[in-house]
């Protein structure tokens, strides 16, 4: 099903974070106001169609009724197979001293979290990001603007299971770290050294039972503080940027 | 000057999220919808009055014009003072092994990445945050959103110089470790043990240069992919987890 973005402001928005547009809709009677001067101006610099439609047609459309006149359509997007991600892990273990990071997303809900995680996944130079195809966040607008272009340069894979993409992943020659405050193990005493695989869990319940079964081992990032848990994404890039740690002081030391 | 949340939907989110409210403003024409009833319920068991007020009034209060006959008036934030700050560092580390971290944010201008700072200061128990008191984000309902509850939990200072502010600390015993995408050591290859303070630069340029000749040594979170730089919450969450893994360790090894 086609995503809309709807309503000036976030259309705006969509074409200045480089979201892919199929097409622009304009409804035949709006205002031809500054922010709608903008948006055709971006469509055109962006070589995207703008049709002008009845204003029903984007009634209709829209979820939110807040189109104010005007909507984008994005493209589908384009996400990656495993066998890309674990292609693209083995070549960097082999050219970065053994160590490859894939980071699983046990049904995270939130689109913005997606977009931060694939943000930092970048930075550490992830090998890809796997997220489950129901029941969880998938790529929209607002993670175009949260991963700051990060989610076109990190392959982004949909799984139906995560449990047999786990096994599918030991089988290559991965360990499977699972991210959970109940752990007994802080992160920074396990050993994250080579083809690791991180598991997070999702905003309010952490990890599947399932999914735990599948982990190889079990880590928790510690929390001093008494605010139960961290931000999901948060907690990601602590624990990603463990990983680069261990990795990187191994291969310098 | 007082801060506005205005729209039903922000106002519903503040009341939710536990933003103090002085009071809240219904237009005397405003529909009772759902969303309103919503909002009275949650006022009343906050114990916050609410006043009907003509909508002229609340047009004239409005910045953006999106009221839809509702405005919550915040209470004023109360910001802590250095001095608190520092006694609270000073017995951290007498109970905690010798470590205490103060994060000072040099003119960050997210109100959001700010709540989401202060989420992960309270997650590692650092001693507080200082902000300066123009030019950077403040206190806003953006803030206790993102910070789930952590900016009523980790004293927040402003104060009128950062360069004189790590002075002072320096006095205390402090070191000053500012992160810099540009700094020639690795975070993890620096000593972070003891009294910390970690100055992390705002989200377009960095650390000023004053506030880079004021620390003591500058230090680096790598960054393996091609996005120029993370999120200046995500980054300083990484290291405050270094922080927090080097003087763990140190008490435990």
């Amino acid at each position: 099903m086609a995503e809309y973005i709807e309503g000036k402001r976030p259309v705006i928005e969509a074409l200045r974070t480089g979201v892919p547009i199929e097409r622009v809709l304009i409804s035949d009677n709006a205002k031809r106001d500054g922010l709608m001067q903008d948006i055709l101006r971006k469509a055109k610099h962006a070589s995207v169609p703008v049709e002008e439609v009845r204003r029903a047609e984007l009634d209709a459309k829209s979820e939110r009724g807040s189109h104010q006149g005007v909507m984008a359509q994005a493209k589908p997007f384009a996400y990656a197979n495993l066998q890309d991600i674990v292609r693209r892990a083995t070549q960097q273990a082999e050219e970065q001293g053994g160590r490859a990071l894939v980071v699983i997303l046990d049904h995270i809900t939130d689109a913005g979290n997606l977009g931060a995680i694939l943000r930092s996944a970048e930075g550490v130079g992830a090998a890809g990001v796997v997220i489950p195809n129901k029941r969880s966040a998938h790529v929209t607008a607002a993670t175009y603007k949260s991963s700051a272009g990060a989610v076109v340069r990190v392959p982004l894979a949909q799984v139906a299971n995560i449990k047999q993409t786990c096994e599918r992943l030991k089988e290559e020659g991965f360990w499977i770290a699972g991210a959970s405050e109940k752990a007994d193990t802080l992160i920074w005493d396990a050993n994250l050294k080579g083809k690791m695989v991180l598991i997070m869990g999702n905003e309010g319940e952490g990890l599947a039972r399932l999914t735990q079964e599948a982990c190889d081992f079990l880590v928790a990032l510690p929390q001093v503080g008494e605010v139960t848990s961290l931000n999901v994404a948060q907690a990601a890039t602590a624990c990603m940027y463990e990983w680069l740690r261990q990795n990187m002081q191994a291969s310098a030391g």
